[in-house]
């Protein structure tokens, strides 16, 4: 098993060199959840209209976020995106989160994936913790990655 | 049950007024947990050296987003803090976060906290996803809050 | 008539001493107008639906470009904001852009008020901008200011 | 007439996949105007020096924003810029802005160069709103866009 | 002599508590200089105009971006600021950069003057760095501050 | 001598085109020095871990505003990083800290690496600033640079 690629051998941590990798077509998918009660669930719905702005707020969110991944995320490269969806479905008590992340770069894009991800699910966090407080995020991570020199990755 | 705070009569997302409000100190502390490989512990823990750069990184991340909480989370104000501290207790499998975050204003400190121990783990996840594709954020929720209207809230 | 507040005798810029002013509550509220086509308001309005992700995303774009005024007006104090709302009312050829900002601070928040206005306007070009290359953004400008040493303000 | 190119069939927002694109240079060309007062313009000529501190911090401030566009206008696709310039023109009671932004990338930078306008006039309201409360922000629209599919598109 | 501040008992970084300490008036002043060629200087100098882009193109630089200074050093805290002055004077072959921050908050303002500072100067450096690549930046530290529980340091 | 190249000939800044210059490796080393104490360069020693947070800290500082230069210097180019280190060196009185950036694109990366080692050696000086106030940074300047038109530049 490989080192953890961010550290060196002193221990420090550095943004490894990409420049040496081929630009090229490279998709990510990550998913999460918001963990919440039926009633809140219902709230988001908003009788029946899954397009109020509180989901719109939330994938607006989440995909602006998704931009900004290389200011988060210190070892993150600066990237150029050229696509970025975020969708939710509605459970009984839960929202399912799902966000695709494509570019046409030297690094994947994983890490935007799932900080869309995140952040959407941050957004909706603070739009219900005034009527449930105990929401909790759960189960955030990588589905699917397309294209670089690993290829093809799916979560089993 | 109250309605969602963030969202007006017509359904329109806004940033509440909180004007009204009186300053005081609130603390919120929140919590999450990266479930990786033991592998990955045994890397991140570098030998007996858990102050290595892999969680100092990650803990800094934690800290400089809960700063930037209300540029990431649209509904959330943007509020001075007065404290921030990131920890992660390393265990067999996984990787728990905590962050407490304290200020003395006119609104509470809960995203803040959750953006802290999400994008502290999101940055995690970056070290660790080379070798293990397969991590997970899970249980990334609020543990307690302490001022404000509503007083002390914890977590059963 | 005064001189230009924030250039010194000597013609250069700074961002002036607000530190003697007392805190108290100020309120803004600033217009805009993007001026389009018919067709182009129709399919904003979503059929009937005024809610949809269309004006929903530019409400957010306009509440987070608010917060991050100080980013982008070089000699504007960074400043808490209280409260953002942004509304749109759809015209024949044109849809109204109206935002209202307040805080409890020691300066007034015209130019936050603005910023949004804008930033929503420039969100509305972008989804628009496929469709009618010559849209166009008018009358922005302040409204209404209340609070500080100046007092009221509005515009005849 | 096509459809919002920003919005799904759902009506959901998102960032429209520009992958498939080929990259080429792109230049957009915007305008706008400050309408004010005739006193006001001639402070910020100053006695005739019109490359004095007023101007250049709304200079400044334009191509600065500019390059942060894809962080303020949420679908805006982030992507390198080859050249920002921005103009003013003191007129009697007006200041004309005109910002030229160019790239080389697969999308197209119009809204680069009307943030750049904007941002530039916002800047200027800033200046002088002690003096001119009633500053007016008009015209901002694109004058022309040459390169990308559609190829050259100019106002008449 | 005192332990560290920002780092705790077993080493990690945190964000200190600042929330006890009382609000109240801080300046701070910081210095550096940009040395580099006779003729730099001179065409920086613009034939006798001090108020040209390039001079007040560093100064919005460097007011902006003390602004930012928590964004950039891990550890400040977000404050507001009241005020911010960035000065310049041309030597025979250096230019002193000077600043002054002041604010009303529970922390001082060392770091956003020194901020203000070096990022005035790299943009000096950006300005001049085709005629002289080896102009250096030196002598940046506090030269006086003010207010706060330890009262007035001057540098001797 | 050339002239100065971010100002045109009537002196007004602009963001020069790179659009017409090849994309290809470029790379750039900066160095710089903090002053201080021997006792402070102890407690950043650590007891012999130089591995610990505080060093961890500044150099993540230095990494991620290496990628922000392009929103801190007005007339950089928002460029894509390929490669980013920071390293510290413990004198006596002193710490050397130097940078190193790395793109494939149509500028150099001198800018990226002197805000690198600049806004590392800032996040020394807020460590260090309560037990030595009257820490300075020292000998900020680019070291060497490969690619791009001009090809190799070396500090004597």
């Amino acid at each position: 098993m490989s080192e953890l690629t961010h550290v060196n051998a002193a221990g420090e941590a550095h943004m490894v060199d990409v420049g040496h990798k081929d630009p090229g077509r490279r998709v990510a998918t990550a998913a999460g959840r918001l963990d919440t009660t039926a009633e809140v669930v219902e709230k988001l719905r908003g009788n029946g209209l899954a397009k109020g702005d509180a989901l719109a707020t939330a994938r607006v969110a989440g995909i602006m976020a998704a931009k900004r991944t290389w200011e988060l995320v210190p070892l993150c490269h600066p990237i150029a995106l050229s696509k970025i969806t975020v969708e939710f479905e509605l459970g009984e008590e839960s929202v399912a989160v799902r966000a695709q992340v494509a570019n046409n770069d030297r690094t994947g894009v994983e890490m935007e994936a799932l900080t869309a991800v995140t952040v959407a699910a941050l957004t909706l966090v603070d739009m219900v913790k005034a009527v449930d407080p105990a929401a909790e995020i759960n189960g955030v991570g990588v589905v699917e990655k397309v294209g670089g020199k690993t290829g093809l990755w799916q979560r089993n």
